[in-house]
């Protein structure tokens, strides 16, 4: 196993690792606020428009945890400089 | 066991544990949801126009992180830079 | 052990991984869901069709991560785009 | 140990461990299902056809996810592509 | 160590584990189910055929996934195609 | 190590397992519905007949989960085909 | 390392973590039972006959677990079929 | 490192594990049931007498638990049958 | 596998590792935050702008610990000391 | 590394785990039976004479599970019979 | 491998470790934090700026954790005393 | 890596996890009490002799466990009988 | 590898992880601490002084346990003996 | 990797562990008790100069356990006897 294809497998493993574990704490989060946001609604109809307005700029703070790992994830697959690297060294060589 | 090969395990490793893995916190993360909705629902049945917009912009938002699994898994299985690039070297060898 | 067993082994492997803990949550999360129904059912008797119809479009998208592991197990046991061309080598060869 | 030992054990060991696994959290999530089912019956006993019917079909949603791991456990042992494709190697060699 | 081997031990090691860990979560669901049905019946004593009759109809569901496991466990140690399949093979060479 | 050493040491393992993990989860749900009894029949004393006879049932269920471990692992240690197969591989040579 | 080293060890590992692990749950179970039972003695002084004997047959199911374990294990270091054989093989050759 | 040293590795081994892990669960449920005791004798003070036989009864039983536990463990040390057979080997060769 | 490999591939394993795991937390305590939010604006409407006010603090202060992750990983990725010292040995070699 | 030094190292290790491990639990369980003793002495100041006397009953059995741990520890270290045979070989060889 | 690349791996891996590790603790405190502080406002508005005043020391307190696991990962990556005294040897060599 | 230093490596680990170990139940137990203590004597002043006796023993008896962990990792460092012997060997050879 | 990289390296990877962990309870236990004092002043704003006070001692006394971890951290990265050994053996050689 | 190697790596290693861990549980539980202490002042201000008294001596005795580790820690160190042996060994030689 040479060095190009060592480094093709961690960044194929660690792409998918980084997005899939790194999904699940915003899903659960997200989760646990819109629960709330229904049972805030439901509790105090007359405050629904404000209740609404937070949950949205919640749920954007927590998915913009789950995009940096989607953002490392698609960096690692195609704009990855240590295998750009590799294959410039193997290209030039 | 040569480099294509450790690549192609890799991806079809990796491809089922994200999609494996990444799917479970929404899936349980909708649960939350749709469940809070039903409590709220019967709480105050009057709301549940409101509330069933809510959950439904909510789960789109959930369902979003399960759809980034699914892509990085998709993306490793059909449309994966790294097996592309082996497999051309392969052949213009 | 050689390429084509590897990649044997791998898909069997993950196909039941996959499956395996991809439909955990789904279960669970469906079980949190029609719980809470038949609770809100008892507590307002009178707003069941619209918890029962919230309820199904909850359940579908729950399903639907299920579903997703599902599809990839199939790809991995069926469609497996690595077999295949591992395979095509060795008959093409 | 040879390529067909190797595609036999893995395909007994993830029959094995699918069902195993893939069948807890159905049972679980059935049994939660259940029990709520009872708890609302006791709390309102005229609506227990409603709860009776919501029930059940819950519990064939909860029940496929269980029903996907026992396939592929069957397809495994039985249906197994990649053994056929050895076996068929193997006798006509 | 011979390929028979190797089968006979997987086969062994699955056997067990797949009884012994599938049959865990059917054991604490069905413990969960009977205790709301005790609790059920102690709150409203009128409602007890019906919550009997819901009870078995559940504890059935449940048992049928340590059925599952069971059957998997059972068909791995005497109706084993893999093992079949080698035995023929040392025979009848 | 021989093939006979394997799978005897295998079937060793594997009925200590099963039987050691496979008795939790039957103890457990058991000592969760005698203790909801306990609480039943000290809520409602008028209702103990009922309660103990859907106790007794429950326990019956419960308890054949554990029964089907026991069963696997007296099945290894005393009527293994295995290692039967084995012995008389042995014998007759 | 012989085999019947192997065995040996085996034995004596499997007993002991039987009867380790397998004891944990029906010691919790029990604890749990009694608790319960001195609740509802100190909620329910005059249902105290009822209430012990029915902890009393609890017990005795819970504890039946713990003996399989045991059995198991002392199985295993004084009536352990494969060591039998094994010394019989040493012995007569 | 030969037979022997094998067969008393293990032994110290799993001595020392079986009574350090077999004796946290009974540890913890008797802390439960003294527990309890302890908040219904405060809650009842008159059934005091009732609430502390049956809290002994109680008692015996999960500590049989931790007893089953510890005498394994003498057993490995002390009345080793496989050790035993090693000496009486090593002594008569 | 050359220095240079390892170093590439432990930057590209740790850089995904950290940003996947390094955001779960920060994601849960958001959502647990906005959830809180929810709730205090539904039972004191009134004090909406002073609970929004500190809820964006608070936010901001979590959000910066995600960051340091990120910061880390893209440290890793796009400005590695490391690397750098190697591929000047390299090219200055 | 020789037998002997395989003894030894088992014997240090295992003790130092058997009770590092093995008084935890009685150390939880003290602490609840504690806690809860100043509870009911707060709730019922009049029954602290009972409560003080099944307390320490409850917490000498109790603390018997740590002390077997020490025990065992205290065994393996200063009379541990497998120790004493290498060294009696090694000392009489 | 020699030994300025293990030096380099082990800081490389380890400064991603402790901030990825380090402040998930950090996180979820203050998201603890922030949440009760919301909830305290909302239930007693008059003490809003002692509550915000104790919750901003809070913060401080708790973000120093973080900041000590940011600055260990700061010093290993850029100001490493094992890194500088290899590649001084290096050079002076 | 000859005997005493196996022996010595084994004595340092083991010191440092037992401890380390060992002492966090009684941490946790103590801290559990001392909470309950404080409770208490907030809610019955006038019990706060008997309930600061009763903790006084209480954690006397709980940190009784730390002692027994932090005597065997004194006894492993300072009075190791295994190290003395080999000592003694090394030396009087 | 070396010794001296091997002292390096553990150095590197135990100053790393010692800080992660360590600062993991300080910072959980802090953010409890903070919490209740929110709590507590919301619920009785007279005695805020009181409760400030005593909430500053605690987190100082808290705070103390993550510093032990940052000194022992630190030295290992800086004032390491077991380092500087080696050093002055390789400098003085 | 020669001894003295072997004891200076595994010294570091438990050094950093020792504390690292053991320094978790009393931070958890010191946090527990200051935040019951802030509670129990809310609750009952009069009572605050008892309180904080036993609280004060409650942290103390939970402060131990860590002092226990650090101490452990500091002598694995500083004034490590197996550490020293080895030197004296390799300057006595």
């Amino acid at each position: 196993m040479d060095s190009m294809t060592w480094i093709a497998v961690a960044s194929i493993v660690i792409a998918g690792i980084t997005t899939g574990i790194g999904t699940m704490a915003p899903a659960v989060a997200e989760g646990k606020a819109v629960a709330t946001a229904l049972t805030a609604i439901a509790q105090q109809p007359d405050a629904s428009p404000t209740i609404t307005r937070t949950l949205f700029v919640g749920l954007a703070m927590i998915e913009s945890t789950a995009i940096y790992c989607f953002v490392v994830s698609m960096i690692l697959i195609f704009a990855n400089p240590f295998w750009n690297y590799v294959i410039s060294q193997a290209t030039g060589k």
